[in-house]
């Protein structure tokens, strides 16, 4: 059970953590703390926080769990904000897309990574931002990982552990660097390729006829480039030798690909298609075994 | 309305489109042709069609209008076994993905493209085949693209328009051609990146890991690579040169982004992606607007 938690950063993810742990009645009192007063009293109107406090040294007295829900590149100053201001005995986590920046911006500052410093992130979202889009269910039955360090102690890796529990998550914990190989494959990659596929197409001559005849297939296929652009280049450049790695290897496997059609391989394409629909199908009964 | 409707490829474009014209009561009688007697049996089971044939040149007896809902690459063997059987005054269509190798193919066979011939293609579909996958709602506000010829009667090309709009589709005119070109932006480059990714991803030692930890946005972006990996293979070969050139264009930009990425001009990468964001603001209202 949390006393008080303090969610800084109360958009989609940091909104929607709050909302799961009041409706699993497993915290007390959530205290808000964000940059838009306006925003800020809409998550108090919409019952995810109880109040809040636009300083960050402010926001978390009283509070045994802090969760950082900003974008990446707010990470490192917020550590500095936080930095003595913490209560003895609070357990701080955060939501970052990557690990490795996150851990490297908290020993800029820490210098010595504390104790009570569990890293962590939650795979879960929509292409939404904003308290608006939160929503209690966000976590259900889907991944936390986390990624104690060395130094991190048993108790607050618990403590971080039972809170994504009780938002409906199961969690993993991995190394942060292999934490950042794995999410560049499954996440960065195809968002760089949504995103580029769409700034492609939208720079073709007959981009209105595209858009005009595309359908269903196509809209699901770019959903995620309407996430939210500056978070995602937060993301990219933060993970970026992981993410430049994962876009070359496709991209070799793309050219192969284009050769094989070209020079008229049409076995090659079609093992390609059936291995890849093959291994979707498996993939769908892994997410089904989750449910 | 059409008194005896011959489908020959009884599956879920083909028995959509049955099931579409049944509800709306534009069709009398309803024969299908295709080569499993099985999923014929079920197709009528399921009042999809009344009756069947698995001889093309019989199925066709009687009927005004014959639509052609079978893979690219079964076009051409039957304009040679419909050739000669057809009624006097029918009307031939199909529903091909690809539409200059289709008229290529009718013209092998019939040497001058006939009057009542009237290429189309339905952009509509889900990842699933086969008549169990059928439903009569399926071209509901969606497009159909028709590539009358030179040669086409007015009258031939009118009749097949009435069809689908009382399907439920509307209908566009475009060449043949243009049609495969911006079918290859839309459509066939989006299933060849899909197919490439996962066949990626599944062969990267920790694939297993990778789809434990992949979610919502990767089961969507890669929704389409489940899609059946033989036709799609016929749609790529059939399509070869657009296909090809719509994917060295694409690897083009792929290759700029992950430069910029690589060698720190993080701008170019927010550019590109909120480029991506905005337009697919734009593709959204346009589908929107069609509702």
């Amino acid at each position: 059970m949390i006393g008080r938690l303090c969610v800084i950063g109360v958009g989609l993810i940091g909104g929607s953590l709050a909302l799961a742990l009041r409706r699993a009645e497993a915290v007390n009192e959530v205290v808000g703390c964000g940059r838009n007063a306006q925003a800020l009293d809409r998550a108090v109107e919409l019952g995810v926080i109880d109040s809040w406090q636009q300083d960050p040294a402010q926001a978390v007295v009283g509070a045994d769990m802090v969760a950082l829900c900003v974008p990446l590149r707010a990470m490192q100053p917020l550590f500095g904000r936080l930095a003595g201001a913490l209560e003895p005995g609070a357990v701080l986590t955060d939501v970052g897309s990557v690990k490795v920046s996150v851990v490297e911006a908290a020993r800029q500052v820490f210098g010595e990574l504390p104790e009570w410093l569990v890293p962590g992130h939650p795979i879960a979202g929509t292409e939404h931002s904003g308290v608006e889009a939160a929503f209690a269910e966000l976590y259900e039955r889907r991944r936390v990982v986390l990624t104690p360090l060395e130094t991190t102690s048993k108790a607050a890796h618990e403590r971080v552990k039972a809170m994504w529990q009780a938002a409906g998550a199961s969690v993993v914990d991995m190394d942060p660097r292999h934490h950042d190989e794995v999410l560049a494959a499954t996440s960065h990659l195809p968002h760089a390729l949504a995103y580029a596929l769409v700034d492609t197409l939208a720079r073709w001559d007959d981009s209105q006829e595209i858009f005009e005849l595309a359908a269903g297939g196509f809209r699901d296929f770019t959903r995620i480039a309407s996430s939210d652009p500056d978070m995602w280049r937060d993301i990219s450049t933060a993970n970026r030798d992981q993410l430049v790695a994962a876009l070359r290897r496709y991209q070799g496997d793309l050219q192969a690909l284009t050769e094989a059609l070209e020079g008229g391989d049409d076995d090659y394409v079609l093992q390609v298609y059936r291995h890849a629909c093959t291994e979707r199908a498996r993939f769908l009964k892994i997410l089904e075994g989750r449910k």
